[in-house]
């Protein structure tokens, strides 16, 4: 099956306590991309750069099947730009530059040929941006998963509410899912967050793992630990792009195989910390992905049926 | 096999944002005791108590199967009293009470039946007390477990290296992994506290689960997701009670059985949060325990033969 990804295609710069960076490429619809490109083949992309992206960033894309027909390019404009600093514990960041640039009016223009895509992941951007995409789809996508972020939550929340009672995934971290619930508990989280609309929620606790959540289910999947993170920019969308990649190659959105592609996804997103930026991913072959995989089975696997 | 558990048999006082309590039982034998015997039949007590302690609770514990001919009662004394407040988030809490009194003085007696039990789980207590019950074992135990706390690595870090150096699994929370470590990443600071000696360390992460290293091995059990937490207290003790007890009752100490102790322990403590102190240990049946096992084993349970 097909997959669309809308998300920001943009510069970053960024500072660790291992390093810093001059603006590389980044944004979410980056790391979708790249991400969901080791699973799924036929990946339509829908963003806005401005005249100074690298054409090889763009051409790199097309390489790992991505159409990019969606991907549109302002002459005279420049590319959105974020920079931040992370703290010592690597959980908490610093935003010390946006520059909204492109994004700043934004018009998620659907190509003729993406019509018909059986699945979409509607990356961090405006509400509006978001709905937008789903309304211009001719055929609603099969499945549809979001990623938000706090900063919506605090100046456009009726939006918010409104473009996710139009999904099927709602994919966001466990501070996201308190301030949108105003619960603490994410179990009580997750049931107020479901009556807004979608039936499925993935809440994401960086080191702690995810938990994904549906009726009465809910499923507990590790984060590998790992010695250091090196940079953790774009590993919630390298997340979200693995684990929508990984359902629309397998075209089965059954809970047993959510749980597998939310492993799928946090094996891509364990190797994106290593390095910085996109780094990582563009290195790694399939190989590297199935033999990382194998250590989150490893990592998580227990046999009770020994009992006493 | 047997079990023998060291720990302190107290009197809790305690504030969380659901309710406060009086005086009730608690202390980290008890909890420990409590929790082992719905998997070991054959448990002994090494503690010490004032003549205030409650003979009930005395015969509780006996019915359960724990020998109590280690407990000294100490007359004309008092029984250590802690009292302490959660904050709101549970994760964090104040001290507003510590009266040492029996355990000032207490001299960890070993009765002679004792003598030849296979496990030992040593509670928190100042690791000179710790040491010594090892030191007077006549026969070294086949498998020693033991937990600490901060406090000990303030006051007493070379005594706590000395007793550390002893055991063989030592159990401890995200925290004071760090701080004994001085590393900040855990799969860092578990090979530097491994190099102190246990072969084995487990790192409870509280609502985020626990990790168990040992040699390249690494095993992730989760927490369950719950609604509410009560009361935290003494919930670590009931993990450690039933890792032991389910290791000392399968009297199997390979890697693959460490996990199941670990979900075994895991299922305990998941109940002892949901009431003050010791109440719901109390309260549940085998029954009870089995289902919550079974809720562990769906939570985390995924399988990727399935593949791309």
């Amino acid at each position: 099956m097909s997959l669309l990804t809308v998300g920001s295609v943009a510069f970053d710069a960024i500072e660790t306590p291992f390093g810093k960076t001059d603006k590389i490429v980044g944004g979410a619809g980056t790391f979708i991309a790249l991400s969901s490109s080791f699973y799924v083949k036929d990946q339509r992309l829908v963003a806005v750069v401005g005249e100074d992206f690298p054409a090889e960033m763009i051409e790199t894309l097309r390489s790992k099947g991505v159409n990019t027909e969606g991907l549109q390019i302002k002459q005279g404009e420049k590319t959105f730009f974020w920079s931040g600093k992370y703290h010592n514990d690597m959980n908490s960041r610093d935003t010390l530059i946006t520059e909204l640039n492109v994004l700043e009016h934004f018009d998620p223009i659907i190509p003729e040929s993406y019509q018909g895509t059986e699945y979409a992941m509607l990356g961090n951007l405006s509400p509006q941006v978001q709905r937008q995409v789903i309304e211009r789809m001719t055929k609603r996508p099969k499945l549809i998963a979001m990623d938000t972020m706090n900063f919506w939550m605090d100046i456009a929340l009726d939006e918010l509410k409104k473009t996710m009672s139009m999904v099927d995934v709602l994919i966001i971290n466990d501070e996201e899912a308190r301030q949108l619930s105003k619960e603490y508990s994410l179990v009580k989280a997750a049931k107020v967050i479901r009556e807004m609309g979608p039936k499925y929620l993935i809440i994401k606790k960086g080191e702690h793992g995810a938990l994904l959540f549906h009726g009465e289910k809910v499923f507990f999947a590790p984060a590998l630990p790992l010695e250091d993170v090196f940079d953790p920019t774009g590993a919630g969308d390298t997340f979200a792009g693995g684990f929508m990649g990984y359902l629309s190659a397998t075209d089965d959105t059954s809970f047993d195989n959510m749980k597998r592609a939310i492993i799928a996804g946090s094996a891509l997103a364990s190797f994106c910390v290593e390095k910085f930026g996109t780094q990582r991913l563009m290195e790694i072959s399939s190989t590297d992905l199935l033999q990382r995989i194998q250590r989150f089975v490893a990592l998580t696997d227990f046999n009770m049926e020994q009992t006493l």
